[in-house]
């Protein structure tokens, strides 16, 4: 069975990869930005459809404020990318936003920002691969019925991938990302020069009518008109997500290293913000119709679509308006749009793990998941991000729009906090600064970090304000109960250091008063036999052994057999009139516990192992249940002698000079226990 | 965890009660008849149904030869009954026909006797309880659609009811035995005087027309028609189930009690053929119709009765037929006939679990079923049941006649090896004896018993003939299968045994030659401690602390401290270049058995248990893989030092006067290691 099991993981993981294998190689700034920046670019793939389906719910007319979010979302954008450019400089270990605010704001606040990582990293795979499920189904229609197997599908694969540690190489990355953006930069300039000549033509949904929803027919009027602009601004605010990828892999870059990460930072933030501005305009000049439910929402000549209708990603719809008729550039910008969905998704399988075993090295998740895999990977960090991203997916039938309402929250916490910390940070170098240069700088920086603080702070109370009953409570929930677990874990851990810890490390040397020998036995067979000269090998205080009357006669003939064979060994016989075999033993163990509390009980377990699994149903299990009930004893050791059923060579094996006569070891001279002495004195040195 | 299936099971099976409890009550005959009766009188419940369905294959007029058939029922009945006589007299000591048969034809006979019965009482289980729930649709139409789930729902009942422990006490089987047989006297009575006063009505059923199966338009002819009066006489034949019970019950019955159990059989044999005679007479007298069916076979005015139709049983249409105005009476009868099949399953539920025991105690099955559970019966057998119950209920979809197809076989089987046991009996004791009062006596059982053996014989081969391909063969497979795997248990119980014994006592004053001791840890804390210094206190030959590096600089950090502590145990840290802990260490060990072949290894293990099992997820679970892996490794010894993570008291435990030195356990002088050997004289004795 173990095999079989063995040999499954085998297929699926691949053969274990030795620890040296483990090198870090250095990026140069053209294969770094493509490694980092495909989760923040990649966002340009869904966040103009959000900001376009949140403003459809006033009606088409509404639609006309897209350009508007976009030059706020864009504003946010490079607020957020001069603020961890200082974070680039001032934690150049890669530490992130956990270390900023660990060590700035105190463990608590580090914790909240875990929690808001760790759920922002199932969230990421969640969406991204929803949306690029899109994109598939734009490019091929017919598989559109199936998006949640499909995401699903996908999220496995790169479950599978990364446990079987297939690391991203610079290469991997980099020709897919910048296919994408030169793909999107050809899709926007030829564009952009098809208005200009008047030659770009209409979106294959301009003619459609969309229908505001009831209560809205005025279109964006007073507050409500307000709120549901910042809707809009804050499901646009996606496009934010993975900026900060890079402040956590500055260690990767080359020398120097800080300031080749923070030019890679503002390069990423300028191209992020230039797609996304030129995407919103040429959907809107191309009259790109949207709607949360084009079944019903979107009408054509008066009536509904109904629920044939497949509505395609604002990007493929432009693709196919610009490159009407060049299909071929429909089809390569829907994959790679695709491909780069699917490459941010992998981020996060690249992320979660690595937080994952900072949290487990920490001790507020289990130790486990700071253990590399076979393949060096992360593996249970793979694994848990794995199910946590496909509970979403399956959850919210893979639809990004219902998913979006969940993101964002954690990044913007996490953004906030994150600023906060750099603040105190600037105001604690400031105090001991000296130096004038560096203090201006110190200062300069503090401002920047001030403005993100503000700014996204900001952010974070829109994305609460309009997204909190939407969805967004059960991502604070889950960050809550992440937080309240995390905390009980590392408590747990703490209370067991503790408990563990060595105050006087004479105890070393200081070996147990008294050794009190139970050897169990059921019958008087050479397994039993072989326990018995084991426990007698251990020189215990005092021996006996003990075997359980159920009342079938078994007891009786065990002791007629143990004054027959003269063993040097008393035998005492257990009643069981309830026929339990456990329950006896182990309260016998704890009466002479309570009896002698300073001494060891040591119970001798002679047990029959099988060679096949299906042999292990012809013997009863009662080795093994004693041993998980014994081990909850205090102050019990528990020695299995095992007898390999059918094993070769058992059989001569233990014979040896330490010879006693039926009057048990205590005759052995002077002499003899001399002789034993010089022996056990190489105990000291060894083998 | 465990508390909770621990309550559950409380709450199933009841509290346990001590073997003390398990007294024996000797049985009058007035009881023992119901106690050994209702599965044998039960029959009559289903075997004429089955006899009037197989005849109405061919048609209405084939329905004649009935009563032929059960006289020829009959016939048999008393010879088997007469046969047993002759059984209850020579072993009374209720072993049964699988005493008979292994005593008289060896042990694979046995076996296969063993095997024949084992797979009878589950098909008894699966017949009666099938049956038993056509009564109660036959009562209370509405349940018929539920048929399956009601079997497996009454199975369950009597599995629970007997894993109680609610052992059939006399009067609990009296009552509705007797009630069984007054009622069916009275109908037989009634139905008899109707008959003779030209008052007796026709059935329900009397004015369908049968449809004859193609190729039987021409009813009863020839070769065709011969096998199928042959099939019905089979089928007739499960009124004979039942009838050996009396001979495993010898020892239940008051003195003399083989002259009472005689007395009883004879008793069961002429009720029981009364009882068939006068239904099958009664059922052709008011013109009963029944078909496999009855939906397309059965015609009322020319148009087949459809699915709404459900075909009452014999005994219930019967009484509906002479109770027609006395409907308490209609209910009483096909309440109570369900009752006696429900108790004939149960009889079966005393027979299995204990031929079962037999046959672990014998070492042909897991030696568990020879175990009394917590209320004293053997539990496992009554799960085992319940089980193939419940899978031929539910397989054959709770049809009778699907599943009589399958049964008598093993019956018939069991019959004839028995007869045939016994006729060698009387052959070897008549070799023996010498009064020629007895030698008589003995010829004549032996005549007996060789009509009895030619008798079943020949039913066996009409029995095979007929219903090997409509499902016997199912049976057949089985018993073959149950047959080789007995045999497989015998033989690994035989080479084990033969393994584990001893052939020279003088083994059990051999110690050990050299002990070496390995002490696993990975880091240096209180339980790592704890287990060293048990380590020491066993004073191997040699000792070691073995750790493993994962590459993690956890090794590195324990060996600096290791040297600080200045511990007497040398450390060896074990390379693991793929990170996994279980290997090297069982690779290790291996090793050092390897160049110590006659060395014995103990490997010492610090382990750590909590408290709730969520917090098994904070600790991996390296000690217990590594243990199981161990456990296989030949030559090994494994110890576990527990550590109850917050066990109040484990910290002053091992304060004890055998301190050791830096420099180990060494320098014990001879003077402390006498008062040690004054200690370990005291071994001997015991505590």
């Amino acid at each position: 069975m173990r095999d079989f099991a063995d040999r499954v993981k085998r297929l699926i993981v691949g053969r274990p990869v030795p620890s040296g294998a483990l090198g870090e190689t250095l990026l140069p700034k053209r294969i770094a930005l493509p490694v980092f920046a495909s989760d923040a670019l990649s966002s340009v793939g869904y966040a103009p459809d959000e900001v376009l389906i949140t403003l459809a719910v006033a009606g088409v007319a509404a639609t006309v404020v897209s350009p508007w979010i976009a030059l706020a979302v864009v504003a946010v954008l490079l607020i957020v990318v001069a603020s961890y450019r200082q974070t680039v400089h001032a934690y150049p270990s890669g530490g992130g936003d956990y270390e900023v605010v660990s060590t700035n704001l105190g463990s608590h606040a580090g914790l909240a920002v875990a929690s808001a990582l760790l759920c922002d990293y199932v969230l990421t795979v969640a969406v991204s691969v929803s949306a690029g499920t899109s994109y598939l189904a734009a490019a091929v229609p017919s598989v559109s019925p199936y998006k949640v197997e499909i995401a699903v599908g996908i999220a496995t694969l790169l479950a599978v991938l990364n446990l079987r540690g297939s690391r991203e190489s610079g290469g991997a990355f980099a020709v897919p990302t910048y296919l994408y953006m030169g793909a999107i930069g050809v899709l926007a300039v030829t564009g952009l020069v098809q208005e200009a000549t008047g030659a770009l033509g209409s979106a294959p949904s301009a003619s459609y009518e969309v229908v505001a929803q009831s209560g809205w027919e005025q279109g964006l009027t007073g507050m409500a008109g307000a709120f549901l602009v910042l809707r809009a601004f804050s499901s646009g605010c996606a496009a934010l997500t993975g900026v900060e990828a890079i402040s956590n892999g500055v260690p990767s870059f080359r020398r120097p290293k800080s300031r080749n990460a923070a030019t890679t930072l503002l390069m990423l933030g300028t191209i992020s913000a230039l797609m996304l501005l030129s995407i919103v305009h040429l959907a809107g000049a191309t009259g790109v119709r949207m709607a949360e439910d084009p079944a019903t929402e979107l009408l054509s000549n008066g009536v509904p679509l109904g629920e044939g209708y497949h509505q395609d990603p604002v990007i493929g719809q432009i693709a196919a308006t610009v490159f009407a008729d060049v299909k071929p550039m429909f089809y390569l910008i829907t994959v790679v749009t695709g491909l780069i969905l699917v490459l941010a998704a992998n981020t996060a399988f690249n992320g979660f793990p690595v937080l994952a075993s900072v949290l487990g090295r920490d001790e507020f998740l289990p130790r486990q998941l700071a253990l590399r895999g076979d393949r060096l990977a992360y593996s249970n960090g793979i694994v848990v991000l794995w199910l946590g991203a496909v509970a979403f997916i399956v959850g919210f039938g893979a639809s990004t729009n219902r998913l979006i309402q969940l993101y964002i929250v954690g990044v913007f916490i996490s953004f906030t906090l994150s600023q906060v910390g750099m603040v105190r940070h600037w105001t604690r170098a400031l105090a001991l600064a000296t130096d004038p240069g560096a203090r201006r700088s110190m200062a300069r920086s503090r401002v920047v970090n001030t403005v993100g603080a503000a700014g996204t702070g900001l952010v974070l109370l829109i994305v609460l304000l309009t997204k909190l009953t939407r969805g967004a409570w059960v991502t604070l929930l889950l960050m809550a109960l992440l937080f309240l677990v995390m905390n009980r874990i590392r408590r747990h851990y703490r209370r067991v250091g503790q408990e563990m810890a060595i105050d006087d490390l004479h105890d070393a040397r200081v070996l147990p008063a008294h050794v009190h020998a139970v050897v169990l036995a059921s019958r008087l067979n050479r397994p039993t036999l072989r326990a018995l000269t084991y426990a007698l090998s251990t020189y215990p205080t005092s021996i006996e052994a003990v075997t359980v009357d159920a009342g079938d006669g078994a007891a009786e003939r065990l002791l007629e057999q143990w004054e027959e064979a003269d063993l040097p060994v008393p035998l005492t016989v257990l009643d069981s009139p309830l026929r339990e075999l456990t329950r006896p033993i182990v309260s016998y163990v704890r009466s002479v516990r309570r009896e002698s509390p300073r001494d060891l009980v040591v119970v001798f377990l002679p047990e029959y192992i099988v060679r096949h699994w299906w042999e292990q149903v012809l013997h009863s299990q009662t080795a093994l249940r004693l041993k998980t009930a014994l081990l909850f004893t205090p102050g019990v050791v528990v020695a299995s002698v095992p007898w390999q059923l059918g094993a070769p060579g058992q059989t001569h094996v233990h014979r040896g000079v330490r010879a006693t006569t039926p009057e048990g070891i205590a005759d052995t001279d002077v002499a003899s226990r001399r002789a034993e002495a010089r022996r056990l004195r190489r105990a000291g040195s060894g083998r």
